[in-house]
Formats: C-alpha cells, structure tokens, sequence
C-alpha cells in the first residue's frame, strides 16, 4: 500500500490515480498508520472498496515523514559497479529538520560549496523500535520506503558536517511511503534520476555495498532506532551531477514512484549540466584502493 | 535558577543542598519550565519560600534534557591556549538518543577505536525557535546552560562518523540546568573535569575559539534551532584522557555544578592513566597551520 500525507495533513491512500483519505481512522499521521498498518488493514481495505476517492492530481502531497527523530545516512554504500569489496559501512546524520516533499524546493545556501549534487537515494523507515538489530531481525524494523535526495554540498576543507548535507532542504523525500510488504525486493529496484528530464543516476539498488539489513545493525549496535527514524541507504555516484537555479528533479524508484522537487539559487550559481563524471571516478578510485573518505591511509 | 528533573520525572529548583518540587505547576519538563520561566517566575519564587524541600542528596537527579531534538556539536573549538586565529567554525550531530544523566554509567562499546576520550563541554539549550538568528539575537534563544561530556571514540580510519560520538550513553549532561540569567559570562567559565578524583581537563570557556552567538549564527544559518535543541559547545584538548572501566568522572563547570558519571567497558580494555598529551599536540599542530580535521591540506 501507498501512504500519502496531503492538503493540510490529511492521511491518505494512494490507489492508482487517484487517493481516497483515510484520516478518519483515527492515526494522525503517515508513521502512526504504517505502525498500526496490521490492525487498520481491514478498515483500510473498506474504505478503498468504498470511499470517496479524489484524483491524485487535485491533490498536494507533503512530505510523508515530515520530521523523523533522526535522519541515518549510510556513507560511499555502492558499489559502483565494481567488483567490490565495498568500503568499509559507515554513517553520517542529516538535520531532522532538513525534509521537504513533492514539488518543494531546494534552495541552494550561500556557502562555499564547489558544487552541490543530488543523490539517489532508497530511504528506509523505521517502524519498530530496536537496539543492536541482527541482520535477521532487522527487515521486521522497517515498516516502509520511499524514495529520497540526499542533496551533498562539496567543499575543499571539510570533515563530514552539518554543512555539507544538512540545509533546509537538503532531504526531499516521498512522494509517499510504499509499506514493507509491497516491495519484492528492496535490493533489486531500479532508481533513476532526471533533471529537466535528462538522465542523471541510473542504478539498481541491488549495487548496493551493505545491504539494509546489515545498515540496520550496524546503526542499531550505536544508537537505538525507533519508528519515524529514516535510513538513507547511500548512492551510486556514477551519474551525480549539478543542482542549480531552475532545474527539475525528478527521482523515480521502481515499486515506489516519482519524487520530483525543484531548485532555486539566489546567487545564480552555474556549473556544467549533465554527468559529473569526476566525483564517480574518485569513488572508484577510492574503492579500488580500499581508501574511505577522510582517510589518509588505506584502511586495509 | 537551577533547574532538574528527578525520581520518576518529577521537576524541580535546586536551592542550596534542597529541591522544591515545582511538578504541580504544570509543566511537565525541565524544558517546558525554561521556555515559560518569565511567566512562572513568580509561582516558582513562591513555592521555594512556602515548599516542601527535600535534601538534594535523598532524590534522584535525572538528565535535565533526556530527548533533545538535536545535538549540535562544534567541532575544534578552542583556541587551546594559542594566540589563534581558530580553526574554520564546523560542527556534527551526536545522537539525541545518546543522553544519559548524573551517577548513570557510559558503557564503552566493543568497536575498535584506538582510545576513548572525555571532552568536557559547556552545553547551551535553546529555548526559542529561530533560524538565520544573528549574532546579536543569539543570546535570547539560549535558555540555559548544562555541563557535558562529548565521549569520542578515536579511529584510524573514518571520517567524522556516528561510530566515534553516538553510542549510548555517549551524551552526559547535568546534573540540571541553569537557567541563561544565572550565568554571569558563558565565556568566562571555569572547566574542570577529574578521573577518580585526578585532575585531568582544566580550562576556562574564555578560551573558545568562536563564540557562543557565533555558533548560533553559523548553525542556524543551516537548519533551523529548536526548544530542546542541545549545543555542544566544543572543548580544550589539552589534558584529555582515556576513559575506562571503573573510572569515575566528575565534570565541574563553574556557576553549573558538578555532573559525575561512571565508566563500564564489559571488554576491560585498559590504557595509560592520565592525561594524553598527543591528541593536544596534534589540535595545537592542527591551529598553527590552520588544517582543519579531515582536511589533507591547509585551509589557509
């Protein structure tokens, strides 16, 4: 099932092309309906066979998690389309209160980035609360997905922090949260991003270094994770490029749908459009020399 | 004012050696009292003339902040006894689940980071939401001041990450807040932090690299600042040390009070007692050519 936050706050699901609002069942939000998703079902169930549907498009879709208690984001987690091994996992926060929704836009910060780039981005969303999850445990954490950007500012000088990934902005998600049991393999979806309709990232996620479930329980073995928290899984870097004033992103991830979010630049910054072929090749750079980010040495 | 949660939850004004029970008035945490003290000033001065006291010694005290919405952090703050200039202003998030309170004990996690440190912090609580806050407004979002710990994991190889700052427990604070009228100059605060009765950091805030309001500035420029948020405000390197099993912590910050925690590490790890001068070496080195963490060339 697809649930949708609308108009003022409203609580839906989406059914084809159309979305029939299920507020009335008492659960305020997206999070609280995915969490109870097993004893609403039948009344869910009840209210599409019969209830007053709205076109989707007569609707305005919000961000589905608007504030999660905290935003996880697994760090250089693709593989790249190498052989692998892949990097050794680690993590990074995003600001909680950097999410926006459907048809939002990013507005570019005046900092010193040398660029700032979309990145694709599997999202998973915590519904069940856990502390140091094992592998097995961990796929009965995750109540659903959705499709996200983790948008990177890049700069020269900088340890991983708050400014590089962090504005206001800097994590579209949606357009709505597809529960668990609707997908039929989270590491094997097909994620594609376009900006102003060219091609940008084109991955499946079944590239991915460290699968979600060990994510879950590396994060889990640090901090404890509860329902609302979201996991951003990490890009394939191949295929990042530029955001700047205008653009038009749209991120499609197979079984869930299309986000799309748009830009606004202030100061009128401009960088090449298409592929920024640079930053792949110095992940794969990284891969092939076992060297993570913020590494002097190799680590192996 | 002082102000602390207790027992089951209960909050309190700390006066001398006794606590005043203030629960009844309604408000249901530290941080609800703090963001309505104007209103409730005059009922709180009533209930510490006419109240029942108990010694402060026969309750509880709790972590004044158990859930913070964020913690901030800023990152290489203090001029560490240099002429300067400070490091580039940077900061990260710590989990918010990563608090822990007065007596209650940090259990070192089986990772593999080559030493624990304790950094003694001054940690600012933001009362009011704001963001772009200037400078000049920064000091009317602060609503009070608590002693923490910022517990750093240190690795070979990792960028700054939630493996070295996140884990449970990695968060001390109290042993409550003071409110921000009771404290003559945040930038004038004696530091003291002691291993088993040992003196260990020593340092006054006066010595921090960009000032409080500064930091509210840079922070709020990213995301926005919210009641409840936590900014930790950075520490002096010099005269940190390990932590380890059995150690009790005792962080003194004047005008604040005294927060001690303890140490467990189920692994029994054990490195030298006292104080490791090469992480004060390298901040010192790290000023003096203007390169900031995670940067493999100077800034400058």
């Amino acid at each position: 099932m697809k649930i949708a936050l609308f108009n003022e706050g409203r609580v839906g699901v989406v059914n084809g092309n159309d979305i029939v609002e299920i507020s009335d069942l008492g659960h305020g939000s997206v999070l609280d309906v995915l969490v109870a998703l097993e004893t609403l079902r039948p009344q869910i169930e009840r209210a599409l066979a019969s209830g007053d549907r709205m076109p989707l498009e007569s609707v305005r879709l919000l961000a589905p998690i608007p504030r999660p208690g905290k935003i996880l984001a697994m760090g250089s987690n693709y593989l790249e389309g190498t052989e692998g091994p892949p990097l050794p996992i680690w993590a990074f926060f995003k600001s909680p209160d950097s999410i926006i929704g459907p048809e939002e836009t990013i507005v570019l910060p005046n900092v010193s980035a040398r660029i700032f780039h979309h990145e694709a981005e599997l999202v998973a969303i915590i519904g069940k609360k856990g502390k140091n999850i094992s592998p097995e445990e961990a796929p009965s954490h995750v109540c659903g997905y959705t499709a996200g950007i983790d948008v990177s500012g890049r700069f020269e000088h900088l340890p991983t922090s708050i400014l590089n990934k962090s504005h206001d902005g800097f994590a579209p998600i949606g357009p709505w949260v597809v529960t668990a049991d609707d997908i039929s393999d989270p590491h094997d979806l097909h994620v594609r991003l376009r900006v102003d309709g060219q091609p940008r990232q084109d991955f499946s996620t079944s590239d991915m270094g460290h699968r979600i479930w060990d994510s879950i329980a590396y994060l889990s073995a640090v901090t404890p994770l509860n329902p609302g928290d979201l996991i951003f899984t990490g890009t394939n870097h191949q295929g990042l490029g530029a955001l700047q004033n205008g653009d038009k992103v749209e991120l499609e991830i197979e079984e869930i749908g299309t986000l799309r979010v748009h830009v606004a630049d202030p100061l009128n910054r401009t960088w090449p459009k298409g592929i920024d072929r640079e930053i792949g090749q110095r992940v794969i750079e990284m891969i092939r020399t076992g060297t993570p980010p913020g590494s002097q040495r190799p680590a192996k």
